[in-house]
């Protein structure tokens, strides 16, 4: 089955917006197996949307249109759709009723140009929008079925997934049970997770279980994407799979489907009733910025301290001895993280210690990295090397502080050889 | 001028790469007064590939490719223009000549496969990438003459600037001198700007001035591009609106062209010698994550402190009185902000107390900022609600407390409504 999306707007072609829509519908299509052939953007011009439609039209099986359903003069989308299907359009009177009933529930009059966003092609098929008042429909144009879906990505996320995938799956007469399983890990490239899963996905003979990545340093996304008869069948199929995954990949799997690393942190926290202090240097703040907002954090969160300079770190946790120059070693974070944990009475502290190599900002610019965390009867540490320039540095850092964190609480080693370091091993 | 743009490459059509270079390219000619009418994503894959370009070919009279000049087997760009044109392919030898050069410079080994990077359709246009080994190049398909540029984005930011844009603007017949001059505001929507500066591009009669925005909340870009027959000309057109913008926008300018909130805040700072402590509840470390790890933060930046509880920041700032409930108020904002810069030794003391609203996360979720600003004989301070979420009210007060001290550094009101808040003035 052959899919094109077209995207409308001139938000979007003019660069204002970053086209975030498009890579959302292409990944969520991939991961059930669909893939997107073909992606044109025309801004809100009659003549450009129609002849991106009839063109479409005669090229594809079907199309996903986003945008342009607005109750403004320059939301073309279903004036267009009716001429590039030829027919008129016409007021959906269902959908009048329901925009009408939102407005009430908002306490706010429904302008009489919102009925334009129920004007339908005649003969189209209405999709329903459960949280907005762009109404989304089908209709045929040329050989293929077209989806027209809202631009505001909270409605077309839910319309997609709810709506316009089934649909697909329906009509591209594959199997329809799809499941994707998913691992994130940190520390990991995506090449060197490619040696690592090799063949896993033959453990299941069929050719039904497919493997891919979606890296975004530092972190990078592993995907079983699995076809079969029924939910049963994926989920026996997956099994063993996944199982293998999670042997080969081990400890570096820091969360699974939609859990984070900030997320996974929290409930072991609160598994243990544990509360957190937090003390950073260069990273200046960011760590604690990852998990300081979070519901639940009111509880978890204790204390952050942030500077740049070491003294001052040592002044603000309340130790006396200031350390004199020397190098920064991974007893130094010990040191910091104990005190820092006594201070705020936390159960845990986390001391994330960067001293970045001297000079401008450069491609091999690197840092050294030391990092303890600490509780009443336990200190962990490692020190390691990054090297990629200052923003590389600052990134590797706030994560590999929170993922120590994480192994830390799941009883995992928090010393172990990734992909991003250098290797030396000083400590 | 008829101007399209074709994206290429598997990662960007299956949405693993989010397309920020075809918003970076839409945005780039915008800026100097062209724009693009139609854009087209294809993958890998020689049919598609072909018929993008001929299809382009016949509608527009420029057109830019991007992506798909690597050295690898899926990179195809060379291979197909040249099919396209109807020309044979040859080795561009002052290329391989080039590469070399860099391999050599580097270190490194140049591999058979890179001569692959200099194989250009015949008739071509070489066009210089001096910060990579993808060549670009131009040439004639159909009616439009086409650019090909490489997908790794520094290289294509140069290559734009430096070489297409120029090219465009001379086939484009347009007056060459084009200058963007570019005002960044924190607190007004985009629509009070657009009335606020109503008639301002009138000040220069011959329509050479045009005015545009980019919102990206919390803050918004205000742009004026600006065409001439040379520089002065540009410049002296450009003068009269500037200096009314200036005017009209006033205190809520926080910079202007490539400065930044907080470059404005840090070279602030150093201006005075100054040095800061920054105390945050809900914001986390995102304020001091704003600013601590910035060149030259290890002298500014004195230290952060970071709380949920409001208890938890006295006791870390060493005020002895906690607080017992109450509402949060600006004045015990002052008190805090003044603890912590005594405490610290700090010049310059920011404390961003925020009181989210009870309740689950919702559309209408508040938040109350209270916000000051200490020094060793001065105290400002202000208080806002913010509407609109979690996340929102979190964006909203990092970008207050900055902007806010941008103001106290500038000598400006740190009280002034903005349009983010709701009219509540209980101080």
């Amino acid at each position: 089955m052959r899919i094109e999306v077209i995207c409308t707007g001139d938000e979007v072609l003019g660069g204002k917006i970053v086209n975030t829509n498009f890579s959302y519908i292409s990944q969520k299509l991939e991961d059930v197996g669909l893939s997107v052939q073909w992606e044109t953007t025309v801004g809100d011009h009659r003549e450009d949307l129609l002849q991106a439609f009839l063109m479409a039209g005669q090229r594809a099986d079907a199309v996903i249109v986003n945008g342009g359903l607005g109750p403004t003069i320059d939301d073309l989308s279903q004036e267009i759709a009716a001429k590039a299907a030829g027919v008129g359009l016409e007021l959906n009177e269902p959908w009048v009723a329901r925009m009408e009933e939102m407005f009430r529930r908002r306490n706010r009059v429904m302008t009489p140009n919102n009925r334009k966003q129920a004007m339908l092609p005649i003969g189209s098929e209405m999709i329903d929008n459960s949280v907005g008042t762009a109404c989304g429909f089908a209709i045929d144009i040329g050989k293929a079925r077209f989806f027209f879906t809202p631009g505001v990505p909270r409605e077309l996320h839910r319309m997609l997934e709810e709506q316009i995938i089934p649909r697909l799956l329906a009509r591209s007469g594959e199997q329809t049970a799809i499941y994707l399983k998913r691992f994130h890990t940190y520390g990991l490239g995506e090449s060197h997770v490619d040696v690592m899963l090799k063949g896993v996905e033959n453990l299941v003979p069929d050719g039904s279980v497919k493997l891919g990545f979606r890296a975004h340093y530092p972190q990078l996304e592993t995907k079983l994407t699995v076809r079969g008869t029924d939910k049963n069948d994926v989920h026996a199929k997956v099994e063993p799979v996944t199982r293998e995954v999670r042997k080969r990949l081990g400890n570096f799997i820091l969360g699974e489907d939609d859990e984070t690393l900030e997320g996974v942190i929290m409930s072991e926290m609160g598994r243990c009733q544990g509360t957190l202090a937090v003390v950073e240097t260069f990273t200046s703040g960011q760590i604690a910025g990852r998990l300081g907002h979070l519901p639940g954090a009111e509880i978890v969160f204790r204390r952050g301290t942030v500077a740049r300079q070491l003294a001052e770190i040592y002044t603000a946790i309340g130790l006396a001895e200031v350390p004199t120059g020397g190098e920064l070693t991974p007893r130094t974070a010990e040191v910091v993280a104990t005190a820092a944990r006594q201070q705020s009475g936390a159960t845990h502290a986390l001391a994330v210690l960067v001293a970045l190599d001297e000079g401008p900002d450069r491609i091999d610019l690197a840092g050294t990295i030391c990092l303890a965390i600490a509780t009443g009867h336990e200190v962990a540490s490692r020190r390691s090397r990054i090297v990629g320039g200052r923003d590389w540095v600052r990134l590797g850092a706030i994560e590999m502080g929170l993922d120590c964190l994480r192994r830390f609480l799941q009883g995992l080693p928090v010393q172990e050889r990734i992909d991003f370091e250098k290797t030396e091993n000083k400590t």
